[in-house]
Parts: structure tokens; C-alpha cells; sequence
């Protein structure tokens, strides 16, 4: 690990865990970090995001050798002008978003001539906010790094160093792929979500009411990720556009195929959509993406 | 509490859960019980989910003042029928099935002359089977009793007695309703969820293992409910298409509305839908039917 000052430009749920884990597992690291908003720098502040929480973002990179962009996709390009003037020429650009051929344009635009190698840890929790983020959010979560084709090795290097340090493991793909994946893996199922929360509160027959009381029959969780930061999610969608449309496209068609197969009561194409679906849940519990207890080991249960 | 002889016919989560209650927190209440899979017989005996497993269904109900059927919604007459012969003619009928419309059919023609009484306990979790139950599964959830016009009201009130004791909070509900309000609190949901993991796997640019490896960017939270008991759900949605297919119908139109609204990058309707949606969410955890934690408190979060 050869960075020694890492700088944090948005210190909401994954800047303030970037902080915290920094700051956990890499003891000798440097953190400032800035945020736009001036009570979330105050809460930052407080509970100790980052060593040195600064007032304005060049104060926050001035002597930096990592900047990591925190902030959502659309307000990239202008967090990057606004810490411009103070960016050392050789520090390296990164971020955390969830969207990476769009930032990569956006930071490439805002900054040109510094190395921007851009990251996506796939971990993070339906809370935002300075008071979201914590140490332990990136262990055993992948983190997708997406350099650009001709791209500085050793800054690539240092960077996957970097988020194994801080509990990750590394993948790395290029920027059109990781947008694809994501969009089958994260953004669709936020948008339906969304959509199926909105749909429920909008019943004529069917009170809030009722479906608060009622949602541990599954509804409830959809409203998790529901739940996310909806600034973020606006420009995930408008930023992935493309992919995300490509994918809902292919699940109202699978959703169509089923919505035909109760209309005409055909049994056994549910009963083996649904048997095929198992498999899935069983491998990524396997592979310690989730937690295998009933509910997740919601609060609760027990044998 | 009068009943002093349950039986349970069918011993997987729900019925085993019964069992497993009855034991705890009515102690002085017999339970039998019986299923139709030998396998599940036997594992029922090792875990004791009654006090006996009885090798037919006729013994399992021959002296019940209350027997409970926890089979899957299809399998509900054939069910009756067979026990009908050793059937107490005063003994009380009910359920646990997520569709009630069609049950209470299917009961009222396999047991004529009977009171039936049918509830749903709006509590489970993804996994099924005899090794699925535990005591505590409908403690603080809601379990939604059907009543028809004119009950037994005498049995009513001791049905009622009976949820409560077990740990549940009563709401009584008529038939047409309960199906409606369950079809968006339960069953959607799950067909949502089924659609959208069978969509992940069917896709020929993203592979099945980036799937599960990126899932914890929000897939993975419908792979749980997707990984529910598949016979089960093949008859809910047969059994309650109706609502079920209205539900779906007004899912379709909100998912073509934000679909359009990201094909044009309408941030402001995005946003504003994303806002709203919030607030469910928050209430499903003041109301204490789901855990506020991050990511409900799976493993790997501290502060």
C-alpha cells in the first residue's frame, strides 16, 4: 500500500465507511475528506469519519495521492472541477459508483491529465447519510475495478491493494460489462422495488394500512432497498440508461410468459419456474453473499 | 383456551410451527399430527413438532376438537376427504393458507355439516419442510382470521383465543378482502421475485456466477423469497389468480410509467417516487413487522 493521504470527497454511506475502515485497517493513512453539506460535515466530524474534515473539497485533496469521488453519478463532474485546482497532477482519480462508463466520462471531462481509475464496491446498506457508514461494510464484498485500456499498472495495482486492505476482494472488468452486470444485479431490482412499493400505496381497495400490517408475507422486503437514497438512485438510472432499460425489457417479457401461465392455469410451467429459482439463493448463500438464517436472521427467530 | 386436542395435518414450516408452539405455550393442549411424505413423518418424530405422529391422517384427527390443515392450497380437499372418516362431526375446521377465497370452497365441499374457520398467519420464511419450524414464528405477527357470514361464534372467539396464545395478533377479516390484500402484500412480491431471478439467469451476456457473486447489490434480497417452497406458491397463484393478476396489471402500468420517465430522463418523476417510497418502509419498522437494522441486521454490520 503506497498511498499515504486518501482524500473523500462525500462523506455519506460509503465515503464514511471508506473513512472508518481506513482508518481502521490502514492505521497509517492520512484521511480528509469534505462534504457539501454542511451539517453532514458536522456529523462527520463527530463521529470521526475521517482524521480531518475540511471546509471546502481543495482543502480536502490539496496534499492528497488518492481522491476518491463519493458523491452520486450525476454530481460527479462537478465535485471533480470544484477540487481541481488543488488536486496534486499525480494523485489518482477514483470514485464508488454504481454506474462506470458515464463517471468515467464525467471525471475524464472534469479532470484531464490525471490518471482516473475508477472502483465500484458492491456493498452498502438501505441508510445514507454521514451516520450509514461503518468499518466493516466492504469485507467480504466484491469491489469491481474498471480501468481504462491503456491505464497506469502500478496506480492499478495500488488501488486493488487498497480495497483489499480494506476487506474486499477485487475483480476486474471493463467499464461496459461492469454497467451490464450491475444493472441485472443491482439496478433492476432497486427499480422494482420502487415500483412495487409505489403501487402498493397507491391502492383504492387496499389501505397503507394493510399493507404495513401485512408485509411479512414479502412485501416488506422490497421495501428495503426501497428505502435507498433516492438522489443516488435517480442518477443510476438516468446514468445506466441504457443497460437498465435492455434489462427490464427482458423481465416484463419473463414476467409476461408467467402472467399467461396463471391466466390459463399452466401448472407446470410455474412449478418449474419456481423449482429453478432455488439454486440461485443456494449458491450465494455458498458463496457468503448472504446469510443463510431464516430471514437473514432477522431478529426474532430461533430454533 | 378450550380446545384440548389440536391436529395437525401436513408438518412442514407452518404446520411444525403449530406443533412446535402449542408445546410451548399451551402446554396442557395434546397435539397430533400427520403427513403425507413418510421422510417428513419421520423427521417430525425426531424433532418432536408433535406429541404424536400418527401413520394416517384419520388417526392423527380421530379425537381433535381442532384440527388445522397446513397443506399446500391444491392439496387442501384431497386432504379433508382423507381425514373426513375419523373427523370429530363438533370437532373445529381451519387453516393456515394464503388464499382464502378458494380454501374455504374446498373445505366447505370436502366436509360438509362442519364448522369451518379459516386463518392465515402472515409469517413464514423462505425455507420449508419438517426442520423449517420453530415455536416462535408467529410471535408479533399478524394472523388473519376469515370468518363466514354466519360462524359459530362461540368457536370463533376460541380460534381467536388460540392465534393469541401462540403469539400472534388477531384481525378478522372477510374472505374477498384477505385474498385482495394479500395478493400485493405477499403474493406479488413473490411472483416479482421469481421473474426477476429466473431473468438473471437466463441471460446470455452476464453469466450465472457474476450473478451470484455481485448479488449483494440488491438481487440478493429477492432470491430469498424466490427460494420459497415451490408447490406452495404454484397453488397460491392458480388459487387467488384473480387479484392476483389485477395486482399485476397496476405493477405494469407504475413499471411502464418509470420505465418511460428513464427513457426520456424525467429526473423529477424518478426522484419524487423515490421519495415517497420511503416512508413505507419506515413505518413497517415502527409497526415492528420488520428489522430497522441495516440490511436487517444480516451478519458482518457493526457500528
Amino acid at each position: 500500500m503506497s498511498f499515504s493521504h486518501v482524500a473523500i470527497i462525500g462523506l455519506g454511506l460509503q465515503g464514511g465507511s471508506i473513512g472508518l475502515a481506513v482508518q481502521c485497517f490502514l492505521p497509517h493513512v492520512r484521511t480528509t475528506g469534505y462534504d457539501a453539506d454542511p451539517a453532514t460535515r458536522v456529523r462527520a466530524r463527530e463521529r470521526g469519519l475521517v482524521h480531518e474534515v475540511c471546509d471546502t473539497s481543495q482543502d480536502a485533496v490539496r496534499q492528497c495521492d488518492l481522491v476518491i469521488f463519493c458523491v452520486p453519478p450525476g454530481a460527479m463532474g462537478d465535485a471533480a472541477r470544484e477540487a481541481a485546482p488543488a488536486l496534486p497532477k499525480d494523485a489518482l482519480v477514483s470514485d464508488v459508483g454504481s454506474c462506470k462508463q458515464s463517471i468515467a466520462k464525467a471525471l475524464g471531462e472534469a479532470l484531464p491529465g490525471y490518471t482516473v481509475i475508477l472502483a465500484h464496491p458492491v456493498a452498502g446498506t438501505e441508510h445514507s447519510g454521514p451516520d450509514a457508514g461503518f468499518a466493516s461494510l466492504f469485507r467480504n464484498r466484491w469491489c469491481i475495478v474498471t480501468p481504462p485500456e491503456a491505464t497506469n499498472l502500478l496506480k492499478l495495482t495500488e488501488l486493488v491493494a487498497f480495497w483489499e486492505a480494506l476487506g474486499a476482494n477485487v475483480e476486474i472488468m471493463d467499464a461496459v460489462h461492469h454497467d451490464l452486470v450491475l444493472a441485472v444485479t443491482s439496478h433492476l431490482p432497486h427499480l422494482i422495488a420502487y415500483t412495487i412499493v409505489g403501487t402498493a400505496s397507491d391502492l383504492e381497495d387496499v389501505t397503507e394500512s394493510e399493507v404495513i400490517k401485512y408485509s411479512a408475507g414479502g412485501f416488506r422486503d422490497f421495501t428495503r432497498i426501497a428505502a435507498s437514497d433516492p438522489i443516488m438512485w435517480r442518477d443510476v438510472f438516468l446514468a445506466n440508461r441504457d443497460a437498465v432499460l435492455t434489462m427490464l425489457q427482458r423481465f416484463t417479457e419473463d414476467l409476461t410468459a408467467l402472467q399467461r401461465a396463471i391466466r390459463v392455469g399452466d401448472e407446470q410451467t410455474l412449478f418449474d419456474h419456481f423449482t429453478r429459482t432455488r439454486a440461485i439463493r443456494r449458491s450465494i448463500i455458498e458463496e457468503g453473499q448472504d446469510d443463510g438464517r431464516p430471514d437473514f436472521g432477522r431478529s426474532d427467530h430461533e430454533a
